[in-house]
């Protein structure tokens, strides 16, 4: 077990470069000052701390003389019962004013006390099985900036029974407190960023560095945005040969994406668990942390520690997610409808109407789209909080697991519902359609004038959603926030002339502190955003294709510069987020499973419609060839994802063979302590001649019986000759 | 480690009972005489051996001279070769000649060789993750009878390089010998008889005497048949119910079979693997031995242990499954082709054709089945066997899985698609294939008359198939081996006298020869077969209820009383199965969950095309609206298959608590051992008062910070208040 073998860990060298910095955090305490911390490479001395916790308090001057003292009293309150818990469990601080209406209050772990919360959690992660590696052996090994502020937020947050200080930011008694922020490292940003934006490819090493300073969660999505960016080199090249061939609704290309999207899946699966051991979070889920949310029926004993746990019956929670179905359903219903009449009125306004006010109404159903889905939008994730935190799920990746679902149901219709109907109803059957309304305008005395609707029709919707949905998504996350941190600057400057009252006692401070106020006014980073609009331009590129083959190049050059435009984000858009944990990409895995199931279906429908070959199927039985011709290829693609796994899984997988090999060789180590030898007597020589040289010797263990093996042979061929 | 508490372990009890008779196995040994057992229970003195190797020379009286010479050479040869062998690694042995043609050479394993061997095999379970439990605790542990076989024949077949005799029979030097077979332990098959013959039920303590006689394997075909027969309850009552309540094709029913399916697989799969935890055989297929005729591609190192393993690629062994599926498909269609032209010709025969010959030719059909049908399956099963052996799998379990799968499209083929034919195509479009018959025949000068055909006639066939099959298989199984050994017993009294020259040395070794060669006599069991006959019972339940729905009940009843026959079986008409082990039922699971999956697509179609509600949809454009709302059935399934799956795993299963548990306790009794404590501190004061009274105590690490609270606070409240 005292193997002290660093050099077989192949990521070693980087943690360890990675980590010199975070190692060297030995703390200056100048009693009253600010903390201060040497950074080596650059010899400048910082300002520096772990967390700051954000107390917002109401400005007193505004208040009245009742409700300040109110207030006065809340703030001392708070404020003791903070300090107070953070010397508690060895933690150091210092107080700033930040403004009139922020308090700061800057945390730091002290060296000795991190290195036991790291044992401690080391240990913890090892009885669990969510680390392979033994435990004398990394104990003292590197730690990550990640890991460092993950442990610190632990000691913050962790309940009182698990040695934490039990600070939970914005519930009962720390409803003052608006949150723990760790610092931007402005040195690692910038590296990073140049880095990034000097280089085509990011690669293993890159990622483990962003994994060592955001933590796995942070990581988990670069990676998977890294290697859907690499897989969509594929498509974009065959989407490309495609389009310049003219082909259209190429039946080859459709088969190719199908099949590309289901390898991408799976090849993702397995990416993802290797990621997992690689980066030490297999099994995290064992270990999690329960929601502070979290309200347990009764206590049980938990059957693997024996300790007590709190518990709530899995069986209670699906009754509560069986109340939740239908409202999601009667959701989906109305977001569908609200949709479809938008869309409805969209066409008739662009294509039939040629009334009255035709260039007033034109922007009609944009107001309508404005007012109605954004509304209904919000108003439902509302509503799906509420059903989530009723469900009542015990940690935290489990509860972002099904909110994702949830949310993602609206997110899904509302990007891709038109398309589909625009492709399967409206083109089809645009006669059709256009016959009805005309009866119906004609009945109210319109005029309006039939036009033949085309597949055009289908490409420019899908256009629309690829090209500009992209492209003001860029603007929105990139230059946007820009623009508005600018406006909101210049406002300040005019109405308080860029002065503002701080704690600061000395030139340094007051820097840092216009620094952390900065950043405090900066939104939280949002993971769910970005691996939302990801999914859905996935779901663009393996549902519509066929449709327009160039959706992949787009999406591939889209993607590139979203991976560097995502690393901006982070450095300077957002506030740095709190490194967690996690050991996949969570629900998104299942919505790529469904988007790819759902692939196999809308490629083929395409195709059986819009094929120059087809005839233009539009009575309503045809609807049901379709349908009965899809079922055909849905169980073909049924058996080729099936085939597909079943050979990834043939693969022997080398995060496989970590796993075992480490577990083995820790249990050999075992058996060798406890002086069992593990190796069985090995006997080399297969050739019955040098067995016979030994058969009198020592070796076998009964003496007496070997040599009777002519009296046997003779026995069993003097019995035949009789 | 070293804590030995057997109490803990819930097996213990039983397994030390079993195990008593076994561990008593010291074996007298009187030099020439056989080895004798004392049975400690009855007191009886029994001649005993573990395994007997048959070995079956040709008899010499009717050779010639010349090939007498070379037979006797040849057998000596290979008898020398395994009685050497058999010393070399330890197992003593006992020659006798059977009869004319048989030669048996009985293996005894000492003691001694036995423990030795118990514990490498059991270090190396450990090692590679197959037992859960400490190494120590178990290394005494009581051995089972099925545990003892297993090691014995390890012993004789294992390579030389693992210290085994590498004693393969049927191959290169051992061709002469048929096979080792364990003798049947009558009073263990006799209370075993008593015993379920007595009982209603079978429970897990029954499972598990049974486990440690006959080995996982068997055990798993008897917990699954057990599980089964428990699961067809509900339905059976449920489908007396319709039955009595006088609907037709009830759709509640239907529903009911589809969810009931989805949750029976579900839930056995859960079951399957709770048994391989408690019976210590999960990960089994990690430590599986190569099989003997496995043929390496070149040596690679093993990346767990280290060793050189032989290697065969997985790509191209999916290239050779790649080769294999076309012969698959052309079989299957071939035997689909076959089997509707008898279903045709049978059709003609008994429906359509009034001609000259009739009655001669009613039996057309019959004979035509009984020339075609089983030549057809058995030239594809020897087919299959080569592409199996082709595909070069490594271990006896993948070898199986893949064989199974390629013989059950032949065996599904020709269980269901009768029906299918029947109730798909032949009952919807009676009259359109009556009127083509009439023009076909009457342009050959035949006379015939159309008849309308009826949903009865689809119930005739299935319950043809439930019950004539049900019935014909009890018969086969249990009572026509009794017939033919009865047959052959009197045939061989005619020939010579019932008298057999042995090389019996007294009345109690001629009395055990006499034994042995009876039940060398008896065929192998073959386990495939009775999972076959279930699985397709299971088929016929799933797929076709709704068409008759008393099939569960029949099936319950058929398999009341086949868990019974098949115990009788094994004890009475085949030779004692050598003990294997097995983590799951194999390849059936996926079989099972390929059915249920078939039977939400059958149970929608039959209630589409018969239900009395609807209008019998014969043209050629209903079909396809028949497919389309398959197609939105199937669909509803897959979504309620999801979410009994998701139901199912949010439930804690105790097997996968024990597995923690034992990881825990093994790495919390490590820790111990190195002196590291697991516990955080805990603090369970969470009031503040106390935390205030020890503010100044030793117990902050930082001695002066903490007391400067009131001065930080003093801070916040000065600043504000300005």
């Amino acid at each position: 077990m005292a193997n002290n073998t660093p050099s077989k860990n192949p990521l070693a060298p980087v943690t360890a470069a990675v980590s010199k910095i975070a190692a060297s955090n030995v703390v200056q305490e100048t009693r009253n000052l600010l903390f201060h911390h040497i950074h080596n490479t650059k010899e400048s001395k910082e300002v520096f701390a772990d967390f700051v916790a954000i107390i917002r308090s109401k400005p007193f001057s505004k208040l009245s003389q009742v409700e300040r003292e109110i207030h006065r009293k809340k703030l001392e309150d708070t404020c003791r019962k903070l300090l107070t818990r953070l010397s508690r469990v060895g933690l150091k601080y210092e107080v700033r004013r930040g403004s009139e209406d922020l308090i700061f209050v800057f945390i730091l772990c002290p060296l000795d006390r991190l290195k036991q919360e790291c044992e401690r959690s080391r240990i913890h992660d090892w009885l669990v099985g969510a680390r392979i590696r033994d435990i004398d052996e990394n104990i003292d090994g590197p730690l990550s900036d990640a890991e460092r502020l993950r442990l610190v937020h632990d000691i913050i947050t962790n309940p009182l029974s698990e040695g934490g200080a039990n600070i939970n930011p914005g519930l009962s008694d720390f409803e003052l407190i608006e949150g723990f922020l760790p610092l931007q490292d402005r040195s690692y940003n910038e590296d990073w960023m140049i880095a990034w934006s000097t280089k085509w490819m990011i690669d293993k090493d890159d990622l483990l560095r962003l994994r060592n300073h955001f933590g796995e969660k942070i990581a988990y999505y670069f990676a998977f945005l890294q290697f859907y960016c690499k897989w969509l080199v594929m498509p974009a090249i065959a989407g490309l040969v495609t389009y310049y061939s003219g082909a259209q609704y190429s039946i080859p290309f459709s088969i190719f994406t199908v099949i590309w999207s289901v390898t991408f899946v799976e090849f993702w699966r397995r990416k993802e668990y290797e990621l997992a051991v690689w980066w030490g979070v297999r099994h995290f889920s064992r270990i999690e942390r329960r929601r502070t949310e979290f309200r347990e029926e009764c206590f049980i004993k938990n059957p693997v520690t024996g300790e007590q746990v709190p518990y709530f019956s899995p069986w209670r929670r699906w009754l509560r997610r069986t109340l939740a179905a239908p409202v999601i359903l009667i959701f989906s219903i109305t977001l569908s409808l609200s949709l479809l009449f938008y869309i409805m009125i969209e066409v008739i306004m662009s294509e039939y109407y040629s009334g009255p006010f035709r260039d007033q109404l034109i922007f009609l159903p944009t107001i309508i789209y404005c007012l109605l889905i954004p509304t209904l939008n919000s108003f439902y994730i509302n509503v799906a909080k509420r059903l989530n935190d009723y469900e009542n799920y015990e940690t935290e990746s489990s509860y972002e697991f099904n909110l994702t679902q949830k949310i993602c149901v609206a997110n899904f219709l509302i990007s891709y519902l038109s398309i589909l109907f625009i492709g399967w109803i409206y083109v089809p059957f645009s006669t059709e359609i256009g016959y009805f309304f005309q009866e119906l305008f004609n009945r109210f005395g319109f005029s309006m004038t039939i036009k033949k609707v085309g597949p055009e029709r289908l490409v420019t919707e899908l256009k629309y959603f690829v090209l500009t949905a992209q492209v003001l998504n860029l603007f929105m996350e990139l230059i946007l926030p820009y623009l508005i941190r600018f406006g909101s600057f210049s406002m300040k400057r005019i109405k308080n002339n860029g002065a503002t009252k701080d704690g600061g006692r000395n030139e340094d401070e007051s820097a840092f502190l216009k620094r952390v106020r900065k950043e405090v006014k900066l939104p939280v980073y949002k993971i769910y955003e970005d691996y939302a609009e990801m999914v859905t331009q996935y779901g663009y590129v393996c549902l519509f294709s066929t449709v327009w083959p160039l959706t992949p190049l787009f999406a591939l050059i889209n993607n590139w510069i979203e991976l560097r435009s995502d690393a901006i984000k982070i450095c300077e858009h957002t506030r740095r987020p709190i490194p967690r944990r996690a050991d996949s990409i969570g629900p998104w895995l299942d919505n790529l499973v469904i988007l790819t199931w759902f692939s196999s279906i809308t490629n083929p429908s395409f195709i059986y419609i819009y094929h120059p070959d087809n005839k233009v199927l539009t009575s309503p039985l045809s609807v049901v060839v379709v349908i009965a011709l899809i079922w055909f290829t849905e169980h073909i693609f049924n058996v080729v994802h099936y085939v597909i796994k079943q050979m990834l899984e043939a693969l022997p997988s080398a995060a496989d063979d970590l796993v075992q090999k480490e577990e083995y060789e820790l249990k050999k180590r075992l058996l060798e302590k406890a002086g069992i030898s593990s190796g069985s007597s090995h006997h080399e020589d297969s050739d019955d001649e040098s067995i016979k040289k030994r058969e009198d010797s020592e070796w076998f263990w009964h003496s007496g019986h070997a040599p009777n093996i002519e009296e046997a042979l003779q026995e069993i061929m003097q019995d035949k000759t009789e």
